[in-house]
């Protein structure tokens, strides 16, 4: 086009300062035999939601989100220059949504059978999708160890409603994927949570940490005495970020908000410590609906957590 | 509660004009055994969308837009005092869309077999649910005549995602439910239906009316001529009214919002003429999403809609 | 309606873990005779507001945002099973102000005088109905101890536009209801009261804790002392909770929002420990306006309160 | 301020084209002894609706709006010069609503009696305001024809619920300021009143027009009537513009929205019509809810209402 | 990526009906050296309006809304099929607004030089791209008619702001780039221009129709004659759209919104009559501003512009 | 207007109560000559900016957001009296942006030069203003240090689009304005800027403090080490708040929002703390863009900061 002045391809950000990477272009679409640092699945799946959720678009709002970020940590002095290989998004049917659940295995499977990415980033969907990636990546790494962030246990019974977004991790138990002590919940909030699943918890022996105990105790020191645990008997640990652990103003787009919840600092800091242990390979992010999300705030903490776990990794 | 003064029940409107009804008090939960003019079930199923729908609130929001209307018809000096026995919503399992139509077309068939009322109103929901409905209805009347306004033909191929909300009266013709000489598609808008459906439709012998025969040949001219010829052959006339054949500035809370379509007013008075004939047993109202409508709006069209049906048939 | 198969009575949710109460379930329409730890009153009052407001809305949407919640408390690992008698919501004029604040007053003489309740929680409406709400607890309990969280004093002149929301506090004092020593005012902002205002609490011996003091002193420590103090004189204390003592990031639905206020943790903590004090025996939750809240974040928090103050005295 | 550049008095708009008159420059604060073709009052009372309403902000979203439009018609080919005399708003008293429509009354008297406009033009506020209004020119003009576009009756009952906006005209009939003859009401709308306000004005012989009526004889020809036969008895007519007569695709920021109502270029083409008679000497426009509006759509046809008005009388 | 199962790219939709051709599939980026019967340029230019505007960002927001469009009319029975060559859109400084409108008219220039397409769609931008483009496209093809449809005269004089979004059709006449016999305005507003430049019109011989003229004369008849008039001594005609033209019922989302305006139905009507003269060589769409549009209403109103247009043109 | 009853001048607020003066009050149109204590300029240029930004409409929101508080600050009991002396708006060209550069550099020195106030309030405006502001100062008062808060360096190259809202301090450096150890910059945000820019400000000497340090630190101690340090050198300190230092829960209304910012306690702190020395001579607030602000939150922090800087003054 070069006798044409002026002119630039449509939909590209028109302005661009020579000396700025945009997050977003560490993005790659995946081709066959390329490996990288970080491999990125988006799994639109919202469907199984016990309440109407929007959250099956995410990925892409995440993605965009990462727009607005450069690639510098100026805290680490640290550029972010390795490539996030992005392997696109599972299809998904309109209508058959247990066989997407199943889609969803059958995609991560294959995906983490490329051994494309040493960590993997994975992006809700509503937090079902989680039981598919654990129950895949337990098959290909063996019992790993996972930190959940989360306002719920998700321990539901599956009787009443099927696989939902209340239950991936009752179904990984039940379906002897994981045992109890394999797996932390950190963020659990009052008034939030039936006590029959608190009181399964406890039989699990899953290791729960309501926001008092953050609050009193700390995001740091629980991280450590657990990560500490874990890795005595695990090779790798699995973080699983269900975005309403935030309070409802640091997080207004989750479908389930409510108050006396995280600050997004705290979480923020956790990713960070995270990423930086070498047995945590793989992490979620799940429950963001963009559809009720004010100025797409929480795509943009999520494009953030992002950005922490590769500083961490870095 | 006597002694204590000043009280009401929490919840309920606290202004009452002794005077006046609201149409919402014409809804009354169906108990067995009872019968009466109009019968009305919630069909609240959206998952079947292609795209990301919140169908499945509109049988409520239509109900409680209800409120915001009275029983009493100045134009025919009419008031309405039939009950509308509510039979309530159909169960939906969170996660089994398949059997969830399955699940509609069986309740509907245990309400029309009640023979509790003359006329039905069905409330959705996507239109994926007029399938259940009709199928249920011609099982239990034989083979019915059927007036669709809709922007789309909804004939789209039941290979790709499943019996969607483009689809149910593709099904209904594949699955033998009925010819497609049995069906009347009003109010059909240009560039957004396929050619490849446009042309089944003519195959099959569909009668199509775009908007622009609407413009030309009048709302009243087209109802008539059909209406005649339907009465010939079928005892039972179903009205199957998709709001996005209103143009968006008079529905703006449907999914597939567009220019160039019906005002409200032409359709209200459509509906009042169907309603007037006594062949019209049945009416469903789908495509409403109150997740993204505006003040609204839409229900209330949908509300006046029901009235005007009421009207129709006092 | 055994007969037909899937139907659930309209409205209601439709889904339902088996294992999960709501705390919305909590509430039951009060009875007469009826007796138990909680009562419930609605007073939706928000006319006599200075700026226009919506807070008579508040009561339902309070009520409403119980659905969003669990009756269990993970923390304390204690379940709330005791009923909450909802006596409904006062009666209120469209056009009479004054009678209105008069029948608040009626209507909860009438309400207290059943002692059917232990405690009380009274969802406004504007702080104009805590005058209401005091003065008939006084008659009944003699003097009362008040802890107040506000942003403001409430103590304007009543010449100046009549009994109105920043009124209560004042009114009770001249009318001889209160003296200052009564009164606790804890969240007090910066630039939201006029000086005549802090003057007059000083001389009435007020005890005033401004946000500054919040911040240094800590919540814990101030209702210690306060509470140790009044206890000494007074067998009852009264909590009225002004929703826009947080800031508004945490309550974005208050008529006057503003920043430098309280997060929503501290505030819940402070509910918390008055609550496990046997002398708090009524709390009021005021000023919140749906109609221009963010997802009922601000309704969502005043349910959460009322669930703390519940626990508190579980 | 002449030494330094480039500075404007603040909150003025700061762009000007020097040919260009905004309509809102022709509002000019009324000073005693000031005569001229219009005067204008605002009537901010809004608290007797029966519904939540915020219509005491119109008025100045109303002269706001004014700074949208230009002075000159090109249909016409005529500029709009005259000042229209702005005699501000009438006090309200936050808690006194009896009080406040006594007010109104004093108010309008007093300005009335200034005789200081040809024409006037009073803004509202809720349709309570009309009351005041039609009462207060009465009693200077003698008896007055009315013309009132409306989807509602305004003739409910007065007992339930005191002189809120359902009632203005019921209550100007029993205090026997008007009778039913004098009253034409245009736009009236199906389930949109009781059946004993229909019969109530049948029995006192208010010529009632439906939207049915509308559309089939024409605005036009309606006013033609109407108007001739008011003039034979009546020296001035008063016209009262409720917003909600426009449907809701017109008029989003009307409290009471609804289906099936008129377009806005009817309307304004009847306002024109009117304009031009020489008998027709005041007009209030109420019931536009700023808080609920869209991009203050609803404002904008009040101005436009304005200065058709306005056209029709140069 | 064969091995992987059920991924698709990122960002593309995931639904995929095999028949059905999406609007927006029809745009292609052009090649150097590319022919074909429709090109696009987006022109996202709008800091030089005189009120904020965010219409720069309207070319991507009504390329995306043709994502919301199939590729056939069932009306004209016709499947569009051509491609559009897209060429970008021109870039714009963020600071030198005089250069950019240089720059605008280098880049069409060039771009219309390429002779690379039978048909030009240019895609504002606030109204002052017309210049630029008008501009270029008469040095190419010598006079040129002009239909504007739009609210505004836009000739303001320059001195006042200068080149602004007021003053295109000025610029153009002063320049002696067009004489006013060459340009039709239709659809010009009451009080929504300025004394001034009515007259302006008239001694340029503009030929001026009102809304008025309009209702009365109907699109269609105005049209037939001035495309008669026109092709007496011009071989082309653009078409410039300011969407503006519409009532705000029909397209929320333009900076200046307001009542009496154009249906949508109307509009669309117009193009497709102009776009079936074979002297109609290109249009311009202007004056839309995503970030205060309804979903995107106004966007999907451009859409179905740029679709009839190409209807026409088949 | 002594006999009419009831009457208050149009668009003043209408309820007063007699003892509270609102902050907005302290407003007052400068008049050559005049003196005083603080003197406001409103910057309504956001042109500029890289992204698309309505700041140019804060200075009047900031100002209409002064109504919302009052003159008494309980913490410091003191009352502020001191009247800000309004010098109204910089006139922008709607087109001329360079030379609207110029303009307000040659409005502000004109400004500073009348002496006419002690401190100095300035209003934009994106943060491209800041320039004309800090190199008018710096003509009239020699070198001054500077303290910025702000997530972002703004020392992009000039190159890339001229002089944005992302070059204020590289141009004031490369015009040896400034040198970098004048400028403190506080609140810089990981991922928010380019390694380049990062570098920059170290070779520089620029002192950089990142969200990671201020929590680490402190703010009160980041300012009292490095006001100590920029007044051996400098008689005069400038603060420039870029409101998005601030989170976005906190500061939604900012064009670029993200998580991990700091509190707006902390915020009001510092500039507390800095007002309190008497070397801080002026501040600037920028980055507020009203048109996507919720509820004005923004505009609201940016006046509270205004009145914490006033009683440190105080
Ligand atoms: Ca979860
Ligand atoms: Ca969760
Ligand atoms: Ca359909
Ligand atoms: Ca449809
Ligand atoms: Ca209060
Ligand atoms: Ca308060
Ligand atoms: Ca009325
Ligand atoms: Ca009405
Ligand atoms: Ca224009
Ligand atoms: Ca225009
Ligand atoms: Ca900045
Ligand atoms: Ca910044």
């Amino acid at each position: 086009m070069s006798e044409i002045r002026h002119i630039k391809p449509a939909g590209e950000a028109i302005f661009k300062d020579r000396f700025t990477t945009k997050a977003k272009e560490l993005l790659h679409p995946w081709s066959e035999g390329e490996k990288g640092k970080f491999g990125l699945v988006g799994l639109p799946h919202s469907k199984p939601s016990i309440s109407h959720s929007g959250a099956s678009l995410a990925p892409n709002a995440i993605r965009h989100a990462m727009l607005s970020y450069s690639t510098f940590s100026g805290e680490a002095e640290r550029e972010l220059t390795d490539r996030i290989l992005d392997f696109g998004d599972v299809y998904m049917d309109p209508t058959d949504i247990i066989g997407n659940h199943h889609r969803l295995y059958e995609a991560l499977s294959d995906v983490y059978h490329t051994e494309a990415a040493e960590n993997w980033i994975l992006l809700g969907g509503d937090h079902s999708v989680s039981y598919a990636s654990i129950k895949a990546i337990s098959e290909m790494h063996g019992s790993i160890g996972i930190i959940q962030f989360d306002a719920h246990h998700d321990l539901r019974n599956t009787e009443d409603g099927g696989p939902t977004n209340g239950t991936p991790f009752r179904r990984l138990l039940e379906d002897n994927i994981i045992t109890g002590d394999q797996l932390v919940q950190i963020g659990i909030r009052d008034f939030t949570n039936a006590k029959a699943y608190h009181e399964y918890a406890k039989e699990q022996d899953i290791q729960v940490y309501t926001m008092a105990d953050v609050k009193e105790t700390g995001m740091r020191k629980i991280l450590q005495h657990q990560v500490e645990r874990l890795k005595q008997t695990f090779d790798s640990i699995y973080v699983s970020v269900d975005m309403d652990v935030l309070d409802q103003a640091f997080a207004p787009g989750c479908p389930a908000i409510g108050p006396g919840g995280m600050d997004s600092y705290t979480l923020l800091e956790g990713i960070h410590y995270l990423a930086a242990c070498k047995e945590v390979k793989a992490m979620d992010i799940v429950e963001i609906d963009p559809t009720v999300d004010i100025r797409n705030m929480t795509s943009r903490v999520a494009a953030y957590v992002i950005l922490q776990f590769m500083k961490g990794k870095s």
